[in-house]
């Protein structure tokens, strides 16, 4: 089975480490490929970002169906932007990391905070638990000063500063897990962990993980209605290639 | 003051009639600038469509900001596409006609009934009645098969099945006001408003009218956290020139 | 134009206040009557006051049909008294001012705060955000020790107690915008902006320019269901003159 | 004990039928009282009737207080008037007959339907639905053509109609109990519940014996903060006697 | 009439105050009959021991119904253990004590804080909270260090404890009633009233009388979907007394 | 790795049919067992039979860990029970049907309806759809005339009827994809599929994979707050066994 992981910002830096502790929880059977689009901002951290993010984004499922073969895909950004779009461009099942994160922490606590980035993506990370219907499981949603960049740039710095919202995060908010509100955390969830008390997800490895689960059961994303494929159409411009 | 109607579709051929439709309910002294995209599709009917029409809409954004002066912009898709977005890019109040449509009817009706185009854009619909708080007043969300270009190639029969589901909406669910779920039946408002027997509201012209006094008051987007200029940084590729 | 603004308690003090702050910002062309009910509480601060202005309001809605020729009303006063009942009794647009600023707030910030008088009124803001839909959007209800007859008589140290609840709205609950819960603090609007440095929205303002923009579109109230006509029927007592 | 039944229209016709009704259930050491307002609307059917209802509904409890030594009080309109002011005017209890008779039901039956008068006050029904906490057991609400005096006046042929929708609300809305919407079914409860093969509850019969159970234990209307005793001030007109 | 009150722990050092405690407020002709299961925990403090209180629990409502001839059930635990499946197995009714407790508590309270044992039982709290639709008025859950045999072991430093948190939630979260979480503070409800300033509402009494006024009205548990009788079936090892 | 699915009813001719359908999608190194309790209902269909499975239940968790060395543990019984407790139990995994159903339906489809047994379980059903917080993607609850056991003891007939109400989900409740209510419909799922036109979930393999998720990211219960293991304490009676 292959899952093609795609952080949709460009700092491909990134890819390799998400490809890395992907290969450490997948069985021996498994491919991962990890790839950034080719076009789109360097990280998201604004809904500007993330609608950007996105067109890059449907080409490599496009790219994942044509000529990669990939089983299933993750959207390695904590917004999971593009998700429902994708889901009508391929019948391969399509996770966000958000929504593996939180479902996990579900699954194995009756409580949970939400640790990421900048404050300004606060209210991203409000609409994820009201979308995906986990307004009595979130205990808080806690943000620090980091940019997206900062955790790849100094791992330690970052570390530090998230760990020290987990402990606010279970001791005043009374969080029972942590979810990890950003792809670049993925590769550091064990040593938060240990700093943190309680169960850490980390949404990459949650949404390769289940990936595996629903590929290896034949489900594939329903074509009835919503998701059924994007009606043909011109697209013009920058955009031409787009069209279907 | 001059208000800017973005048509987030390629489809030209509505922007005048848009345009002619808005210069009806406008005071003499404001503008109407009606554009659409240069790039992307040539009608939205999906996530996908959705998601692909906003690159080209922010630009339309700068370009009314840089060198239009538009005090105000209307996004004129039923789906309010990149509407956050937009929000960080511009101080200038930023209006989706899905929010003008509802909250108009909800000013002037208990309870309203969406009467949109095809069956698979109802849960769009769905997330737009939840994030405008619209639950409690939406009666129901009523599909027709109607595209959107059809609404615009053969007028008669697509208000002839409009008005019939506002009948039903009426009739059956309890509806006591419409929201047309369509920018291109701004034109047909008056006809179907005859059929209909109740208030019927064209989220482009509400969203024009919102405009005006938004920006008669001196109204200015909130730049103090969610919606702060997106952050500096790097754009590759086909979407290099959105970098800031 | 004539819009009609009912200060719905009988301290007419502040009807010319609304009045003069309501045209500096409407049209040249659109008439302003501020008017108080003959009949009620010098103020409303309970729902005992809030239930007791609603008579005298609705003589105040009769009169601007019968013989005003008013095109629309707006209820001065935050707790929308009366809203409901209002909306039957005339079909031009009524609007609340709790209603026009919460609606307004939610255009151009994605959260706001209230503040508003005595903590005994923070259930009656509470209900308001419900009603309207805008329980993900309000950051929090922050009352203040002033009585609404205070805010009129000493506006200097109102302005600066409310200045301090928004300080703490904006530090403390996030709030990218304030609420003004009182049609008392109208005129003071622009100084708590500037102290508050978020988007401050008063409803009196707001609901005049959405007045403006329902009736340049021909809106009325719907008429067929909840809001039809109230049924003919004998009014007894002191309230005999309500019959219909 | 005295508990005062207070029907906030005008038509005393119907407090002896509840006066009798409520002493078959009582027990022999319960005082009832039942009366209407001096002033007011003879029949409740939309919220301007409602809101006209309360002025007179205040001066009986007032009365209630003052000068017939009432334990509680119940408020006897599906609508529950004014009952929020009610509770800051005096400390002993006051219930509504809709707040009653949902938790009664909710307290028989996993969901219930509510049958009542016209299909205009659907929306209030639903208000209160909603301010109960009661939206995930109830299964429906089912108007009829049924003003509020047809009940009084044709009871035969109201109880028929009643009860063809307690039949509809069992079998296409699996309603497992019915609540009566309107006062003036009390007396026909025991006819209905036969025809309806469910648990029906009427709510002065409910609110009467809640009543009696809120004195037995010594519960007053909670004063610390919204249910205080409204301000004193002024009142001005027609209402002056209302000043505190 | 013959009130059985249901204390499912198997501690029954509780239930001959349980009982004095409920003698006080019945009146003169109503029995109250206070019992617990032969088996099943000391004390409820989890879920694991509220699932395996119920067992115990059904016996003694089998018991109440063939034996004892009890009109109604009290469950006298507050996290209302198997309340839906008592309901099923008897037409006589059956209340939990949190039910009831926040039931009354919103007849006297615009808002209630409840105050509980230990800080892992929040979660079932909360589950009650939202389950009788009481999100709106429940302003907060306080729980304390004590465990249910602490409260009967030293009544007197377990006072202090509940009355310091009963504090807090007046001062800090606005409560304006309390509900006390636990059946072991019934006979401290007066003494906690008097520290907290507020009303204080204990779960066992006002279920006593809830239920005298059920019985009086003649209700039953509606027996036609969710509970009618459990299906027949055969139960084996352990639990084959079980069996219908 | 070894998973246990607990099919908590007594009837343990499904057991061998769960495990050869669970063998089937797992992969080749996980070991399934496949085990009903001692002791219970022969099968659940009832809030009486779902409390009286769980003793049973919670034994073969403890066995599962003193015995067997379970590495997670599966709930086959479509309410879910005691798998609250079940996590206090356990610091493997335990997952639920329900859950896990909903889960990977809301995965793979925007929406979905359930399709289950006895009309009486409808409100089972729909409390687990508000608990797991899919209130917006759960088009509706369709039941059967079917008794578990009727599943196993005439499949074509009941895959017929479960058929049919699949269709009427997709054809009149818009669902986009079906969850199976009922532990006894594993073996015929794919058969359902075939005849449903859209994906089609069976909880007991979707739990079993998800298991193999959890236990390969070492994913454990956190025993923070509300799951942490239950207090020490007497159990006595027949339940003595159970005491910690």
């Amino acid at each position: 089975m292959k899952i093609k992981i795609i952080n949709p910002n460009t700092s491909s830096a990134l890819n390799e480490e998400l490809r890395r502790e992907a290969l450490k929880v997948v069985r021996p059977s498994t491919e991962i490929i990890a790839a950034s689009p080719e076009m789109g901002p360097s990280s998201i951290e604004s809904f500007y970002d993330e609608y950007l993010s996105i067109p890059g984004l449907f080409k490599e499922i496009r790219k994942g169906d044509a000529e990669e073969g990939a089983d299933a895909y993750v959207i390695a950004c904590f917004g999971d932007p593009g998700l429902l779009g994708a889901r009508e461009l391929t019948s391969a099942p399509v996770l966000g990391i958000a929504e593996a994160a939180m479902t996990m922490a579900s699954m194995i606590a009756a409580t949970f905070s939400i640790v990421t980035t900048l404050p300004r993506t606060r209210l991203m990370s409000e609409h994820l638990v009201q979308h995906y219907g986990m307004r009595e499981k979130c205990r808080s949603v806690r943000t620090t000063s980091l940019h997206v960049l900062d955790v790849l740039a100094d791992p330690d710095a970052s570390v530090r500063q998230i760990a020290e919202e987990c402990r606010k995060a279970v001791e005043e908010d009374r969080a029972e897990a942590i979810v990890l509100g950003c792809a670049a955390m993925a590769a550091h969830k064990a040593r938060i962990e240990r700093l943190a008390g309680v169960p850490v997800v980390d949404g990459v490895l949650a949404a390769v993980k289940y990936c595996e689960a629903l590929v290896d059961l034949g489900a594939k994303t329903s074509k009835s209605l919503t998701f059924a494929e994007p009606e043909k159409k011109t697209y013009t411009g920058m955009l031409r290639s787009f069209g279907r």
